[in-house]
């Protein structure tokens, strides 16, 4: 095992989704949109096995498939200060970075949509996410047009500058909301999709997210009091999708009084360090 | 007309390519693969009209078209250290910064895709380029699989990291090589591919390039020399298409004792900063 190069992959919140489940875990997956964070998931290989989280021995599900999916040994070894299961993406990054770490330490000589196809896999087969391997592969505001890994899938992005604040209060169960009862929920995102691909602009994106999470019924208190606090300040906020978590454009949370994160917007895409 | 936002698009070499003529300027484009450079092209819009590059009046006809298509009026200011006509897409990089920055300002609310392909039909129907547009909006190693606008075209990455040198000898005329007699040139460009995507490494890239540019028989004396001389050194260089220039990966020409410039691998497609 060569010397491992660290992956990085931005943090990715999603402001709207719709789910779209498919037997082929490549074809399954979501529309939607969100913001792709400077603020991300770094992940290397060491010798050994098992995860490992900030320090500590973990379990990801999404991680483990990969490893399974590449045919290797290797102890995947993740940090990043973004909360975990709070709807910044973390499995995905992590699945994807183990991707990336892992097609270099062994040489695997595996394309970018290959590996993203990889991890989108796992992902969706471990049943933690449906978007946010595709999104922090690419970076930037992206919406997913259409569900599914590169070969199925389809990406655009708005144009977008500047920086993004979010405050998490908890966690939310992502694998219980995805594989629920999904109509109204779908119906909602279509909804904002539409409302999006009209207009791409990130006063639209928030606008609809807002939206979305009342139609969808996915709004806690402490979630709805702070987007209303922020909106009072004159700013925009919306809920990340899984999490008790608020993100917002700007300075929007410092300036409605929150003791929030603030990093860029990630124009880059996961990539090697 | 508000403040312009400065749009930022990395420089582009094509180590390989196959021309794909159509009627439809957004089918219209290339296959083939090449390297996105952190040494890129500044565009923002000034009052008044006409296209400024490093400082001196200037035409870009991709550049007049994109304006033209998104109906607006205003100079367009165009910064760049890149060797202008050498095979760096400084004129498809000025066309979508074009495009970036006049979405911005004149809020025409259009989303990434869009923007990517009102210019690269611009840069299509100037004769000036097939793929500098669609690579420099992804960024990275891109991968043209298939030729055209986000619409019709498909893109991949070659996983990679660390830098880049350049040297450039003079120019090529691109508009002569790409609008004339390209079957030789096609068949050599879709072989090159095939291997890029059988083997998607730098490695690869490297070679299918150094195979393409001596079967296209587009090598010069002086490109020729120092491809051969980086090789002497140990290191792997190409001929960036279409420029009397060499492109190396890592510190491959300045190893040769050539006096390169040196840039990252831009992680980013195009963006506004």
């Amino acid at each position: 095992m060569s010397q491992s190069p660290t992956a990085f992959v931005p943090g990715h919140v999603t402001g709207f989704f719709s789910a779209h489940p498919d037997e082929d875990p490549t074809k399954a997956g979501s529309r939607g949109a969100g913001v792709a964070l400077a603020d991300g998931v770094e992940v290397r290989l060491e010798a050994g096995d098992g995860v490992e989280l900030n320090g500590n021995p973990t379990g990801i599900e999404a991680v483990e498939r990969v490893l399974d999916a590449l045919r290797v040994t290797a102890r995947v070894v993740v940090e990043t200060d973004l909360p975990v299961g709070a709807g910044f993406g973390v499995s995905g990054a992590a699945a994807l970075g183990a991707a990336l770490a892992t097609n270099a330490v062994f040489d695997r000589g595996l394309s970018e949509n290959e590996l993203v196809t990889i991890a989108h896999g796992a992902e969706v087969q471990a049943g933690t996410g449906l978007g946010d391997v595709v999104a922090g592969a690419r970076g930037g505001v992206p919406v997913r047009l259409e569900p599914g890994a590169p070969a199925h899938g389809a990406m655009d992005g708005i144009p977008a500058r500047g920086t993004v604040e979010y405050v998490s209060f908890g966690e939310l169960r992502t694998e219980e909301i995805i594989t629920g009862e999904t109509a109204e929920l779908t119906a909602a995102g279509r909804g904002a999709l539409a409302a999006l691909v009209e207009e791409p602009t990130t006063g639209t994106l928030m606008e609809a997210s807002r939206r979305f999470a009342r139609e969808a019924e996915l709004l806690t208190p402490r979630v709805k009091e702070a987007i209303e606090d922020v909106s009072a300040a004159g700013g925009e906020a919306a809920m990340a999708m899984l999490g008790e978590t608020v993100f917002a454009l700007g300075t929007g949370l410092s300036d409605a009084g929150y003791d929030a994160e603030r990093c860029g917007i990630c124009r880059a895409g996961a990539h090697l360090r």
